[in-house]
């Protein structure tokens, strides 16, 4: 039997906005989004994102192949400007720049203009209209044509909701952390990051310049080399699943089936979560209300 | 056959860092560089990436499947101060985070001690050894250890070389822009930050707040609206190659490669590049030298 | 507006199996399970395959990554033979020689006891036992052990299920036929033996040795070539989504999705589908009754 | 220090033929050379085959992004019967029925017109013609058409070399035989038809309708229950890589690389290799000579 720790997950406020992209084939859809989504990095005061479901071509706006992706940003005072800055990065390096993608909104809530942020790349020879009822920016390129929703929603939603699996060796953490990944694609509403996340950080550090470092009470590497690691005798590596998601019950549903999965997979021989004391997150979800 | 416009690429200085990344398996080795090389943002004041060339167990420092790949910033009179920290956000966000990986210097030239900006994500627990024959840091993390070269080499090398291809559909701009990017992994020390990129920009625009905008003469879809149109007859579909080099002479092999390409493929009528009057770079690279 | 031939597809009476694959990373589950499904060789005496859907951990008797497929072999009065065979060679040639494997029965039916045609791999030395509420084979091998269910069942559905698009160019009918397939993973008991088909035959031949040849009047090469084309002006490729279900419902859902999707993709000009006159088939079924 | 065992494998005389398969898109490419090399099923009078190396659109001779695979028989009386049919069966069924796939000969040595196999799939409405300076067959399509090179070539090489890894854990297994499979893909000449092989065999078993069965005194999960188990204290996973190349000098070049890659994977404790006591193969290749 695999012990559930008595402890919670601290979790942040964030702010997402959540997308449809689609594309002409498969390969371009997956360029598209696995670069949009790419290199989490809240950390340098940038954003953090995630594929959270791939749509059939029944299921998007223009028929075709499709993924829904969140972007998020930190909600801070100033999360406008990173926001526009950010969804403007994602979108312009990492959509647009690949051949035949459209941008549609999938969130509900306050809506931004994105002329402002995406839409000017077309440097005023962009044109708004009407396709698939929707109304969109049409940004004519040197391929031919981007097309993005005019107005994109965003929201309040939570972030940094986290499991972690004491595992025995890199081949159960790799396992357990992997099938959690994959089970969270059925989960409506929720992304993850970092994926099979390698390295879990700790908020106080000796060197505030280079941000959040090593959670080293939890490193198996430092066991008998320090004094306050936290790490059992046998645990070779822990895997951390970050979650970030629409709601705090889309959260806690991912966190529950992340623990579900972690029951079942050898070598997991306790699972926990992050918390900083309290101290940072607005929320905390405790582990045990959740199986 | 294919005409070869009688102009040149305009291509900057850059400077680049050029690096192994290794990891156990080959599905986290392909997670984490193309995470790593995602999202080219030099325009948002950030860096661009690449994958250089994949490589056998026979060619890594530690026996494990790997690749080469290159990140660059502009070469500014601040560019350190951008290098150590877009080199330390691609390092850390995008390969530390994926279990199992390593990371080792693949660049002659100026080192860095990347203690400073990759290393101290340990917390002070990192240490020094020797491994592989290259001194290295081991940083702790919560799935065990993640291992870098401790000095790391930077150069100045040649950015922003490229080419476009004028087709007549979008299918035959899609084929040769993919046959290029695979055809320039033969090339040593080339990149292609964008690989088959949809969207040339030019340098002067209205929304000088929103970086570089669309290339608009050259928009297939504006012939007919716009008077300054320089799309030929029948060219549907523009992509291009960008192309970052460690010298000229990559670069400049590299353009020949992808000319070559280009004269291959039904439905390319031109081949041409981009540039901006000799204004902006410092390298004018003739296309019909390359012949 | 795309027309819809007044016309029928022809489809057949097969026999088939279906499986849950799971493995221990989503990488060995995908070798696995395209390896099994590959080479649908129906026409040369042995069998055909698909996956219909992949599964989340949550979905899986043990709780790893996996996914249905089915293999299937044409109603004859021999097929008992051929489907072990068959089953037998995709299981064990497919799915038991790649790492970490199992295979459960996800097919209500008659049982097969397939200690007959994979168990007996194990020379003997295989044994019988209870996992995951199933009773199991577990063959010893050299990288551990495989494990598949003992009983599979199988059933008779409908084989040979079609669609054809009608297209102005290669690219809309990669375009067309890719988005059809990605439809049908949603579309539950159907598979696409040869998902975008390049190559429809007929079944009279002038070569009977050879098996089923082009289907020459719908061969947009030949138009004006031959007398008998039937290939309408500026139609240029005519590709084949293959459809067989486990019932005649599960099929017409499914060509039904083809023909919405098929609706809906610029420069498809015509939905057809293939039929021999009504002289081999056991099933008729008409498009516009799908409409 | 990885022992090396003082054994040597035994190795048959196969026939093969050598080709160079381009499609369009790298994804299209990819389809049908995984399709066309799966399942190796020559225990079940069929054939195997592998990708030797993936081309570059500057080494194939249509200029498009290529593969180059074998396909293997075994050389027996009616050697020819089976090559026709697997050779036409592995082209029509895995390639031809891929969208704008092609084939081109590279093989040395004895040509077979594959008019007969292949060509005639075109029901006589085939062609011949010169493309690209080879003399090729156009067999018309529905898709549009399909080329192959009339004169394919086959000739006698190696088949069944192989080398086994003694290890610790299913991790070091599966990182040592994916070395192995990738660090062959710099070795010309060479295929592994099984990759990472779960499941070596040995030839004598109780059930000879089965064909090969499970070589138990190798297999770990019977020590300790049988008398003659030859697994070392401590091995838990044994996996197999299996090669055949173009000749003998190929495979022990092949095998050279795998002791080598074997050398440096930690939780490898012994490389081996399988041999029949002598009696079934041709050739005998001592792995101690190959350090």
């Amino acid at each position: 039997m695999v012990e559930v720790e008595d402890t919670y997950c601290e979790a942040f406020s964030g702010i997402y906005t959540r997308l449809i992209v689609t594309a002409k084939y498969k390969y371009l859809l997956e360029k598209a989004v696995y670069s949009a989504t790419a290199l989490p990095s809240t950390v340098f005061g940038e954003s953090e994102a995630g594929v959270e479901r791939w749509l059939s071509p029944e299921e998007t706006p223009d028929g075709r192949v499709g993924a829904v992706i969140q972007i998020w940003v930190p909600k801070t005072k100033k999360f406008m400007d990173v926001l526009l800055r950010e969804m403007g990065k994602r979108i312009r390096q990492g959509i647009l720049v690949v051949p035949t993608t459209r941008v549609f909104n999938a969130c509900e809530g306050e809506k931004i203009d994105v002329e402002i942020n995406v839409g000017r790349c077309g440097d005023g020879y962009e044109w708004f209209e009407e396709r698939w009822g929707r109304e969109v920016i049409v940004v004519p390129i040197m391929f031919g044509e981007f097309v993005i929703e005019r107005y994109i929603g965003y929201a309040e939603g939570v972030a940094g909701g986290n499991i972690w699996y004491f595992c025995e060796s890199e081949e159960s953490a790799l396992e357990v952390g992997e099938r959690a990944v994959e089970a969270l694609k059925d989960v409506d509403g929720v992304i993850t990051p970092f994926d099979v996340c390698s390295a879990g950080s700790k908020p106080e550090t000796k060197f505030p310049e280079i941000g959040p470092t090593t959670n080293h009470p939890y490193c198996p590497s430092l066991k008998g080399k320090i004094p306050d690691s936290k790490v059992p005798e046998g645990v070779k590596a822990i895997p951390e699943i970050v979650i970030n998601g629409v709601s705090l019950e889309a959260v806690k549903e991912a966190m529950k089936v992340c623990i579900e999965v972690g029951m079942n997979v050898d070598g997991v021989v306790k699972i926990s979560a992050g918390n900083y004391g309290g101290k940072l997150g607005k929320y905390k979800i405790y582990l045990r209300e959740l199986i």
